[in-house]
């Protein structure tokens, strides 16, 4: 039997690339890693969630292990209503859907909006796996550079221009993390927000607005591209998973009630009514605003911490964009290949990811580092850019 | 905007259909649920899952909170393999994947194996979401009726031969719950296995062996078409939804080493960790064996109530499958229409699932009412056998 026999001509093209994430090899134990974008153990809420599983199994005894059955599930949507609502973004029940993590929305939203000849537009850099997840439908995809205000709109809109004049296909959908981009941990400006909202009318296409870090911000947080979206265009999806725990797997999409509708009809019961519930329980018991003020300092304190490692130990021979929030910075050693000094930085005990798995173009991305300052302490941040400056400026 | 404008042509053709469940009225609290596929609610290791969460997070901390990183995920994966073996199963780990549930393994099965122009076979009656889900990959749907020895494979190679002499596409795969099959209860013969994985072989097509229900033996146990399977033709999927607790989403499909990294690729991280660990920790601390005996006791017992109470309310004007396991009692009620009396029944007090919904050819199933003896106790199978005279003799 030949079993690639079996695959259609999409699922073996699919096959044919690299597989996700091959080229990371696998990180030793005692590495510092500044890979990881995973929240910092001690901010998980061990305790809460230990205490919510106990509350939640005696007041609703069996309830939550059916498929369906745990009223908590239904409040989970009003308190994400709510808290969409305290950023300024409306979304009804018939406007929301809530899913496996942000990744699944972004499958979903994939899957029920873009066939083999849809046009997908990112952001350069942009988040790996999205990447990868739009390339499972459509070979279509066209990046427009960022800088320190976010997408360059001008850019977008010079390309828009030129395909609708030379009669090119137009973009079903552009793919944006707005606020506290990964990797680059910047932010879209308020005038380049409005402008790709227009350009989204005058070209005719959706946003999907990705906004998994929009919740850590280290000072004012920019308003989302839904709240300012007076005409519908912006698929919203948030995720509880860099607030609460990844390993829940929460997230949800917010948009026109056409396309949660046609999200809820291929998601079917791949969700998890056990976590919704959990979850739910555990936010009924603790203070969210105060929970996220904690995760907020936390992170700002070792993001501050990490920057003056950056400056003492690269001075002039690096630089990076000032992240406003999330889990994330953006260093530039012009000259290095990242790559190539993967595994000589893994040797001396530090893990990043090299620039060039958040390109289209990967060529773009080599002389870059996303380096993560959520997961290790202050201490290892420290040691590990020591570490890094030994091999990168080696 | 026009929402529909987004969407390709074959996700406008899958919101044409019909919307999955939309026939189901809103069932009455007080309703008596033969419908439901629910464990009963007793069975579910409420406190052995409140013991396991405390040993988890204590032993593991934020571990099993992360989107990997819990020892118990690998452990998870050897289970499934010791408990496939004691079956007379064998799967490697390169031939095995945890899904959330069996319906994302049926979900990524159809996604990985089918495009527009391929064809499926499927037994009928057979499982209402696998309908669905085959549905939003491919409309060539062809089923094959099955009797008290499960699928009538001499139908299905006159089928097969009819095809290939006419010169038409063959099925790519052939989907089964060949052990006490949702809806029916009943099982294929070993006869009929050994033939129809010679058809696969001659006729050149997968096998995707639903085993939802293959741990709930009343008796004997039917070897499964994957212990049969000589030529890794067969996908297998399993699911802990039924002995554990279904809104753990724990799930499985083994099979061919190209079809699990096919799968996997697709699947990405839309799993449950947490769930995986969680669950991990329940079967270190729980003999399966015994819980799985008491299951087989307690469903063995309720199907012999209900069945019993079935003989004194319509005597010769109905008849069933002797159920050897599972969930499922599988009523033929002759000149009944089963959907039209369903709001009659809710009225009266009792809920079921009328047939014509497990056919791809609905007219077939008018007769027949799937009743579940899984989720009630004894008294409430009683009563609801009784109203469910009264509704459909009326």
């Amino acid at each position: 039997m030949n079993p690639v026999s079996f695959f259609p001509e999409n699922i073996k093209k699919a096959l044919g690339k690299p597989a996700p994430g091959a080229w990371m090899p696998t990180i030793p134990p005692a590495c510092i890693r500044l890979s990881s974008g995973y929240p910092e153990p001690s901010l998980i809420p061990v305790g809460p969630l230990q205490q919510a599983t106990e509350q939640l199994l005696v007041e609703e005894k069996d309830l939550p292990l059916h498929y369906i059955g745990s009223p908590r599930t239904e409040r989970l949507y009003t308190f994400i209503q709510e808290r969409m609502a305290q950023r300024g973004m409306t979304a009804s029940r018939h406007e929301l859907l809530i899913t496996a993590g942000a990744s699944q929305a972004l499958d979903l939203i994939a899957r029920i909006l873009l066939d083999e000849e849809a046009l997908v537009v990112m952001e350069a850099p942009t988040y790996m796996e999205a990447i990868e997840i739009f390339r499972n439908y459509t070979d279509q995809l066209l990046s427009v550079p960022i800088d320190g205000e976010g997408l360059q709109t001008e850019v977008l809109e010079a390309l828009l221009q030129k395909r609708s004049r030379e009669g090119k296909p137009l973009p079903q959908l552009l793919y944006l993390i707005p606020t506290f981009q990964n990797p680059t941990g910047t932010s879209m400006s308020t005038k380049r927000r409005h402008h790709v909202l227009q350009l989204a009318l005058t070209y005719n296409f959706l946003i999907l607005e990705d906004d998994a870090y929009g919740e850590l911000a280290f000072g004012a947080r920019p308003t989302s591209l839904k709240a300012m979206d007076t005409e519908n265009r912006v698929l919203y999806v948030g995720s509880l998973s860099k607030v609460i725990a990844p390993g829940l797997r929460i997230g949800w999409m917010a948009g026109d009630a056409a396309f949660i509708k046609a999200a809820a009809w291929f998601k079917k019961d791949l969700e998890h009514p056990y976590s919704q519930a959990l979850i739910m329980t555990l936010l009924e018991n603790v203070s969210y605003e105060a929970h996220l003020k904690k995760l907020q300092n936390r992170y700002e304190q070792k993001c501050r911490v990490l920057q003056t490692a950056l400056q003492e130990a690269f001075g002039e021979q690096a630089s990076w964009y000032v992240p406003g929030g999330g889990y994330f910075l953006w260093l530039h050693v012009p000259g290095i290949d990242a790559q190539a000094k993967l595994a000589d930085a893994l040797k001396a005990g530090v893990s990043y990811i090299p620039g060039e798995h958040f390109f289209l173009r990967q060529e773009e991305g080599k002389e870059y580092v996303r380096l993560s300052f959520s997961m290790e302490d202050e201490a290892a941040i420290v040691t590990g850019v020591q570490r890094l400056k030994s091999v990168l400026l080696d």
